[in-house]
């Protein structure tokens, strides 16, 4: 597959990659959905007639809409037919796109375009389902002789988020203030939080017909409901998160803002990147059984940037392959009790740690409970983010003879305000 | 105040009432907003050219929205704006609605009418604040040494909910299949649940314009947030929830559907039946103390109607003013990190019990847990929800020569697919 829009070789967004996203410009503030080619945009909504296949000739419309949940909720055949026709105009043999006039109006320089969450999201669900992580927050919390709790081999532990703090990279994330417990027994204070965090995740866009309430979707049939992937910093609030969490779970230390990057990679480009899934013992009920492979070697690192310093550090190297659960498993979990799960619905991984020291995918376990401080490259220490971080997320699939990114997921912590 | 339209004296929804709601009637399919009034819907879009005041004259297209959304959004100024108006629309002196030809147009009887969502809920929260509630379930699970855990009296617990699954009074529940532990230490077993249950609670939707993410809601202005209130029955799969919800809180064992009545009661008409707040003891931090009286004496009842019968039985008769923490309080902590709240954005009480054996808001309770089942006037006993079992909540506030009426929220159970 040649593309005519040059590109360096390992570039992010080869015409393997083909993600997409929602997208604005100066000149023209509409939200559009785009194609990330290069360091180009295609702009889905100039080339909409041009998707004539059978699945897409009478749903051009999806293409000119301000989010891509209409898109999602096609049928993975047409989520397939749309990229068989974009790999098609974009491919050298193809003029439809290189005449002057089609080359100006259909492709707009990243640069120039500022990028807006992809979908609207009607319910947000993070996960838990990286083995390493999940056990050295046991370790932390309840010792070393019992780490994971006796659900997590037998469920993909998860819990509802809020939809309306989930921002798109770039958006800066203020320090909350909270209540916290510093001292056992004691009672609690308001404040700062003091062990604010990142959290190194991926997460995946529902896609597909919804599902009616009370109707599960069964294991075999979810790879139809599973549009693509973007990467996610799940900010924490860790003291914030101790103090309130039991019985019901995570809540303020969680709704200050969760980050995404914008472009949303399809399982189609993930396919040559399958590895076998994470082996499972015991062996899981039938509902949440598939041979299948649907696990991804999908490269993350994690950077700090301290304020007003180009020198960033990488804090963390992991990989979406070390994830206990697979994607699939997670959402035939969620819809086993009959949730209705809608296109546009987001389904986070959970922090995805590998075994080494270096591959936990939060400070918390980096740095170990704030007990071992890790160092940068400035000459500063962290056991937490401090103001002014900046805390970079990429990912990357290293193909044959190209590779497939993500893009980044970025975002800057301000300062708390004063109450 | 006299209305033109005739009623009973102690229905649900006389002229000092005037609840929200979105109807649609087999003529004409459209979503609309309607105002109950007696046994009749005022149909909002065909007289928004009659909000000529200061706040709407600009804003009439608020009422020919599909949901109550665009509406909620508005201010409470306009929100008053808008109630004195219909109040004086329907008062016996005005003669504008009164001429044949509106009373046909612009009013459509209930009985005629399908009731739909309020709104469209972009996020959906449940709080556990009913410290009877939290005391019985804690000593159920904990022992009698200390039910409460040691946050509950510092912050409203809380944790996010489903959106998707929130469905309008009349919809039926479907029992779920899913993993329960019913032996401790022994491997869990999935099947269908056993012991389904509901939770008496009422909720409150989200109005006014959206606070930036990483801007809390400061206490004195959380009442320009509180539109109205709606009741609610928080199904719950109770062996479900107990082997899922260490240690993130419930997930499936309440995304199966949570049921809430149409009609949304304004805070202004709530207004004459406020009584003081709970009294709290330890004084809360200064972002959640509130001295104005934000809590109302709503009458809350229970009926349990077996399937095929006509015979309903009372099981609860309980009442929102037993709840500790305010709706106010509820809507400071859930910003107090900085999340934003949207309007539509639903927010529950959670389980409203009272301090006597029959005022408890769920069959775990009046059951104490399977341990004492309740009779029933057909002879029948429950410990927990039997298959096509009609569950009815209502409430009511008894004013002085009327009552302001909440409608009825009502499921009922259908038995569980085969897996
Ligand atoms: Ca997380
Ligand atoms: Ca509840
Ligand atoms: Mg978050
Ligand atoms: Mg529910
Ligand atoms: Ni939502």
């Amino acid at each position: 597959m040649k593309c005519f829009i040059r590109y360096e070789k390992y570039c992010d967004f080869p015409i393997e990659n083909l993600p997409y996203g929602v997208f604005s410009t100066k000149d023209d503030p509409t939200h559009r959905i785009g194609v990330a080619i290069g360091d180009q945009i295609l702009d889905l909504r100039q080339i909409s007639h041009l998707f004539v296949g059978p699945e897409l000739k009478n749903n051009q419309d999806v293409f000119k809409q301000k989010t891509l949940n209409k898109f999602m909720g096609l049928t993975k055949k047409a989520w397939k037919e749309a990229r068989d026709t974009i790999q098609n105009l974009l491919s050298v043999d193809n003029q439809t796109l290189q005449t002057p006039d089609m080359k100006k109006k259909a492709f707009v320089s990243q640069y120039e375009a500022t990028m807006h969450l992809p979908a609207e999201i009607g319910d947000y669900t993070d996960f838990f389902s990286s083995i390493h992580h999940a056990t050295n927050t046991g370790i932390m919390f309840r010792g070393k002789e019992n780490p994971l709790l006796p659900n997590w081999k037998y469920l993909p532990v998860a819990y509802h988020g809020r939809a309306s703090s989930v921002v798109v990279s770039g958006t800066p994330i203020r320090r909350p203030n909270g209540q916290t417990l510093p001292v056992e027994g004691a009672p609690p204070v308001f404040g700062t939080c003091k062990l604010m965090d990142f959290e190194l995740e991926m997460a995946f866009f529902v896609g597909g017909p919804s599902n009616e309430l009370g109707k599960p979707i069964p294991i075999e049939k979810t790879d139809q409901h599973i549009f693509g992937f973007v990467l996610m910093n799940d900010w924490s609030a860790r003291d914030i998160q101790k103090w309130e969490y039991v019985p019901l779970g995570p809540f303020t230390a969680k709704n200050l803002g969760t980050t995404i990057s914008p472009w949303v990679v399809t399982t189609f480009a993930l396919e040559p990147f399958k590895v076998d899934n994470y082996s499972q013992n015991p062996e899981p009920f039938p509902y949440l059984k598939h041979d299948d492979k649907f696990n991804f070697d999908i490269g993350l690192q994690v950077d700090i940037t301290p304020k007003g310093l180009n020198v960033s550090t990488t804090v963390c190297r992991s990989n979406y392959k070390y994830l206990y659960w697979t994607a699939k498993q997670q959402l035939a979990h969620h819809t086993i009790t009959g949730c209705n799960v809608r296109p546009g619905d987001l389904m986070a991984s959970g922090t995805i740690s590998g075994e080494t020291s270096d591959s936990f995918g939060s400070l918390l376990e980096l740095s170990w409970r704030g007990t071992k401080p890790i160092s940068l490259l400035d000459g500063s220490q962290r056991k937490f983010l401090q103001d002014g971080d900046t805390v970079t997320i990429k990912g990357m699939c290293e193909g044959d003879g190209y590779n497939i990114g993500f893009g980044e997921c970025v975002g800057s912590l301000l300062p708390a305000i004063d109450m």
